[in-house]
């Protein structure tokens, strides 16, 4: 039954508000007749022992199958001795790049103007490693592992990723001065990849002082790739820049040419099941998955209509100061396309 | 010929702009009549065997003898084989807590208003411990290392500033859901102390979700207390929030009740001996030490003059806009005590 011309992508609605958001998101794609079927999975009842962890072992090998996917938010539930769910889908799935397009949504006003840039994270590895221990009571250590196989691979990323998308510069984000041997690496890799791409300007900032170029004018950014750590504190700034993790797209990017978009705000257990929810994340997450697929057609018009009635600013929901629920501001994006 | 009424306090000018803004601060001092007999110590021309840096022993033994202390910028000599002057102060004076008061400046517009928030950073281990290596070719390690000692001290710290300066509620930023043992003793630590100080609110906030906070709505935050680069970064991000390094005091608290305190912007070599420089950042660093003086009635002098000044705007700098030299702005303020 399944149709040939169909692109099969799964879809993990996940906790939550994640169900709403996740029929928002079939709903317009639905009516702009994007070439997609969802191949749902859940997250499980129970550990699954092949993952150590609620996901199942057959929702990664649906993600493995068919290449890409788009994730709602998960709520990992709380116990010992299995794994989160974002971290055993990045390390099963090798999702080495976090990227998350940062822009300004037109109407929807914040301290901020005319932000566009990128955050790629380096995903994998360096402080996420895991590896921590206790030497005596009282003195407690981390490992911070940085490779020049995961550094070369997420700054080629950067590179293409600008090349591609016809942006100019890279900024990769560093405390060289004072981790001298992992940082160091990481700018060393970043450095030998900027050179096979001289049309691309290249840039390091340490990231004490990039934050505080975001805070005073983020438009001095473009593209911004840096290790795990730094990743996750300056994805989550830039989303505060333009509004919070509910307006903000990201995706992952695995081995073999997997994209896994998802929508990285909470599950919002509060409004779940009451249509208040804001599916604008994992909506534009999934325009992320379309251009990846190079259907960028599809891709412009579902974004286009997205930013055009949040900027018309008649249907909101309750996060953006208006009162719409999810199926009104799901109707008028259906209108708009 | 050392009177001894007068409170003896070390005085490193620094390089650069160093000079220039430290005679702004005599001026300031001496008009406001306080108490203080400077004893100026200068960045060596040679690497201190003693010290391994630039910075020579005697410096080091005058801020010891003296207990505070006033350092303008100081630019580290590139070479290999000694240590930085910053890190070398911090190890050898064990300045275990930096102090960054933050609050807007009447009158000198950024994006945010009212802020008003104390950053207080862990200032002796942590991703600072120096110890990394490679594991084989393509592999490189850094130490985190977190000690109960340095976090119980910091916390401590935090709370009776809280306490001392009226402040109602600590938070302890950290990535404890991935650095479980690390900052999770960290956490710890800061719960102990939180239970000695019940009339001051006690709350644990994520860092990618406390840079997302702070750059939507700082005022959601009062005092913050954290681990070295959490500090580093977060200190950065909320002197961009008002305006950035040449507005942001500094004060680092060590072992013995040492107070040094420090302007934490460059030395500016292109603007140096020019009469251009801003002051504004050695001259608020100065008032957290007369502070930590209980010279409170000259603090709040000073301040209120360095503050009415800008308020004011007839006088500003260039990096704030305006056209004055460093002497008229300083003059300016004489003219407010
Ligand atoms: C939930 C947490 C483990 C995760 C991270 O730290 O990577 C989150 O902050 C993110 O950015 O996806
Ligand atoms: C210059 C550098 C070593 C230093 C640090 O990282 O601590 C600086 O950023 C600071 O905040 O004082």
């Amino acid at each position: 039954e399944s149709n040939s011309n169909l692109i099969r992508a799964t879809l993990f609605p996940g906790d939550g508000i994640g169900p709403e958001i996740a029929d928002s998101v079939r709903q317009i794609f639905k009516t702009a007749e994007v070439p997609i079927e969802w191949e749902e999975h859940y997250v499980g009842k129970e550990i699954d022992p092949r993952t150590n962890s609620f996901l199942t072992w057959e929702s990664l090998e649906s993600v493995r199958r068919n290449k890409v996917g788009l994730k709602g938010p998960m709520a990992t539930p709380i116990g010992k001795g299995h794994r989160s769910l974002n971290l055993t889908l990045r390390k099963e799935l090798n999702l080495y790049a976090n990227v998350r397009p940062c822009y300004s949504l037109p109407g929807y006003k914040t301290r901020y103007d005319d932000v566009n840039l990128i955050t790629i994270r380096e995903n994998t590895e360096g402080e996420y490693s895991g590896v921590e221990h206790q030497v005596v009571r009282g003195v407690v250590e981390s490992l911070k592992i940085i490779t020049r196989q995961a550094s070369l691979r997420v700054a080629e990323y950067a590179f293409h990723y600008a090349k591609a998308h016809g942006r100019e510069r890279v900024s990769a984000i560093h405390k060289a001065n004072i981790m001298q041997k992992t940082d160091g690496l990481f700018l060393k890799c970043c450095r030998e990849v900027a050179e096979k791409y001289p049309e691309i300007k290249y840039e390091e900032v340490v990231i004490d002082n990039c934050c505080m170029m975001l805070v005073k004018n983020p438009a001095l950014f473009d593209i911004l790739v840096m290790p795990n750590l730094y990743g996750d504190i300056i994805s989550d700034l830039c989303a505060g820049v333009i509004g919070g993790l509910g307006l903000t797209p990201s995706c992952n990017i695995g081995e073999g040419g997997i994209a896994l978009a998802e929508a990285v705000h909470g599950s919002a257990p509060d409004i779940a099941g009451k249509n208040l929810a804001n599916p604008t994340a994992l909506l534009l997450s999934a325009v992320t998955m379309l251009r990846h697929l190079e259907l960028h057609d599809k891709a412009d018009r579902i974004q286009g209509a997205v930013l055009n009635t949040i900027a018309e600013g008649k249907y909101r929901t309750g996060d953006l100061g208006g009162t719409s629920s999810t199926t009104d501001f799901t109707n008028a994006i259906c209108d708009h396309l």
